[in-house]
């Protein structure tokens, strides 16, 4: 029993290969095969400048089944047109033709810059070669988890397993994610098998997830909906939504089914797992950044208002560079939470930072700076806000703001 | 003839001192006086967690009546609780001893760091002390606008004149504001002379502004709502609306009465222009800032979604490091707006950069990249989205975000 992958679950194949899209000589074409017709789900985003793969992919998950997956990176195919989605199509056409299905069944994504045209010869080379070395090795897993990324600094994995009487059931994912990330991803229309949801999700990145569960297609729109507004939806580096977010869920059917109200639980357990270990790893891996910053808003008014003042502190960009300075600073946090623009009242409210009390009932109290400075300084910082006002609560994970965020983004690089 | 400032329009003197409440020896109370019981309008932030001065503030104003207002700067009297009020109450009351007018006549505000109590000896012997020192000179003027200074490094003063007939009006104004600065301030209720408003506004700074006009409160506050949304209201430096946000315009009766069509029209566009100047320098001494960034959204389909659409460009890190860098990232430009949730469709927009399109109709224009490049290394650059719906538009000021920035606002300093 090695590590678990994405290609631990039954039925999926992946590769990844270099086809010159990128300037570096990194993978940059990524290609996931499922041996049946997957049930599917996936999310995009809702920013109403959408990428081309991002209009194809809603399409041709309408009907809640995939073979297969293809990705680039370097290239986001945004802001490019008709060219631009006769591309995607292509790629979703050269993909079917070389793995054996219909053009339909293939989700494409692109990452990268926006407004430049695919490289088509290359993108069509990379494809073809890709399906030359689809294997279900851990091997394969990281080349394709590569293939997928681009200012991440790492790779971004998870996985967890389940039993359903005795047989064991494999939920995998990858992802990508570092920069232009405040997602905000729903469900497309489904055409066939599923209920129409306009759910509005939250999440700036690519994610692709694997599992041998044998769930109906609506049964995985509803969970994946779920679980990503509870994970990449609760993610913010910049509050920019992309242009590409898709999270995508596949599952081949080859192992137990999910028929129970234990095994849904299990199933929905461990996909909050995964998806929420991903989305972690966005935060800590966020252009510049040196540490996550947890921000949990407790006892408001509603859920809705609980994350509407999660995110207004996680985007402050005072509270992050306060958090970059290990600075307990947190007139700024309770300021922040104040312009959300819902029912607030700092009378009945306290905040800790990393466990100290260091406002409460409208009023500063009296802590050792050097301590809680000293306690900031770690790879994860707790700030918590209590409202007092009813049960709500939200999550929202950030990371700090530093000088290198700038470095990355100011460089000339289009 | 001299300089027009502050203390130019007729019936004003002011000072500025210090009391010792800054860490450096600079001046940090400021009172301002008008000879008459002169007629008044202030918006105030619409933070929920609002500062005591603030509350005051808004009671204080209800009358549409001021003789004074008093400045400290280095505290921001916020998250203090009831004895912030009560130190807000006796800032007032100090201020109204001292030059002879009743407790509610007079305007307190605080800038600063929040979450600490006034020390109320060094304010109230400041504030006396400053009472002795009143001038109407352009150095009692110049003083006054440094007493409300915290991170700004330039006064910021603004000033207009015209003519009612025969009689010169003169209208001015001083602000500070760099940091902690997205301002939504409105207008408080009225109790008297005039009507109840809760149109919101966009604003975070302090601003005070004078004038000699005969104006009726009713209408000044018609007049500052429509100039401050225009002006401060569209300034974003980091989008934290402050906790202390307030702009109020006192009007000394001493001149021109604003009594007809065509005097209405001039006050108003003085009005606009002082504003609009101070704002502008709001934007230009932005913490780290290297250059403003003017961003305009044109043909939206209302107001508030061309608003929505410049906020939502003028906002992302990811456009202001691009700027910063002298960066022509347009798709970081066109995928915020895009993000901003409401009707905008790229297919029927185009982008300009400093007057060179660099996207129109949902696709790239090929353009010189070195060359527009260049055009971005200057000390205002022009953002203009076209949207192609309708009529609307709007225009945001904010400045590029820089790691001086990040130096600021990092360093342990609470």
């Amino acid at each position: 029993m090695g590590q678990l992958h994405l290609l631990s679950p039954l039925g999926f194949r992946a590769a990844g290969i270099y086809a010159g899209i990128k300037s570096r000589h990194l993978p940059d074409i990524g290609l996931l095969v499922c041996q049946t017709r997957a049930t599917a789900a996936a999310v995009f985003t809702t920013n109403k400048v959408f990428a081309a793969p991002v209009k194809v992919g809603r399409e041709h998950i309408a009907d809640g089944r995939l073979r297969a997956v293809v990705v680039n990176s370097g290239n986001a195919n945004a802001c490019t047109g008709r060219q631009g989605e006769k591309d995607a199509h292509r790629m979703c056409e050269i993909a079917a033709d070389a793995v054996g299905c219909l053009r339909g069944e293939v989700l494409p994504s692109s990452t990268g810059v926006i407004g430049h045209h695919l490289p088509m010869e290359k993108v069509g080379r990379g494809i073809a070669e890709a399906a030359q070395y689809l294997g279900d090795s851990l091997e394969h897993a990281l080349l394709f988890s590569d293939a997928i990324l681009t200012t991440d600094t790492k790779r971004k994995t998870a996985a967890a397993q389940f039993k359903v009487g005795r047989e064991k059931v494999t939920l995998a994912g990858v992802c990508k994610g570092s920069g232009m990330i405040g997602p905000r991803m729903v469900l497309p229309a489904a055409t066939k098998g599923g209920r129409k949801s306009k759910k509005p999700l939250h999440a700036t990145m690519l994610a692709y997830l694997t599992t041998d569960a044998k769930v109906p297609a609506a049964m995985l729109r509803k969970f994946m909906g779920a679980a990503c507004d509870a994970s990449f939806n609760a993610v913010t580096i910049d509050d920019h939504m992309s242009t590409n977010d898709t999270a995508a869920l596949l599952a081949s059917g080859l192992g137990a089914a999910i028929d129970s109200t234990k095994a849904r639980d299990s199933f929905a357990r461990a996909l909050d797992e995964v998806c929420q270990s991903l989305a972690y790893q966005i935060a800590a891996d966020g252009e510049g950044a040196t540490k996550v910053v947890v921000v949990r808003v407790k006892g408001a008014a509603s859920d809705a208002a609980a994350k509407a003042m999660a995110r207004a502190i996680a985007n402050s960009p005072l509270v992050k560079c306060a958090m970059h300075g290990n600075d307990p600073n947190w007139g700024r946090i309770v300021s922040a939470a104040g312009l959300a623009n819902v029912p607030f009242d700092p009378n009945r409210s306290s905040l800790n930072l990393q466990r100290t009390v260091v406002f409460r009932n409208g009023q500063p109290v009296e802590f050792d700076r050097a301590k809680v400075s000293e306690s900031l300084n770690s790879p994860q910082v707790q700030v918590e806000l209590s409202c007092g006002m009813s049960c709500h609560q939200a999550t929202v994970w950030t990371c700090d703001l530093s000088k290198d965020y700038v470095t990355i983004n100011a460089d000339y690089h289009t």
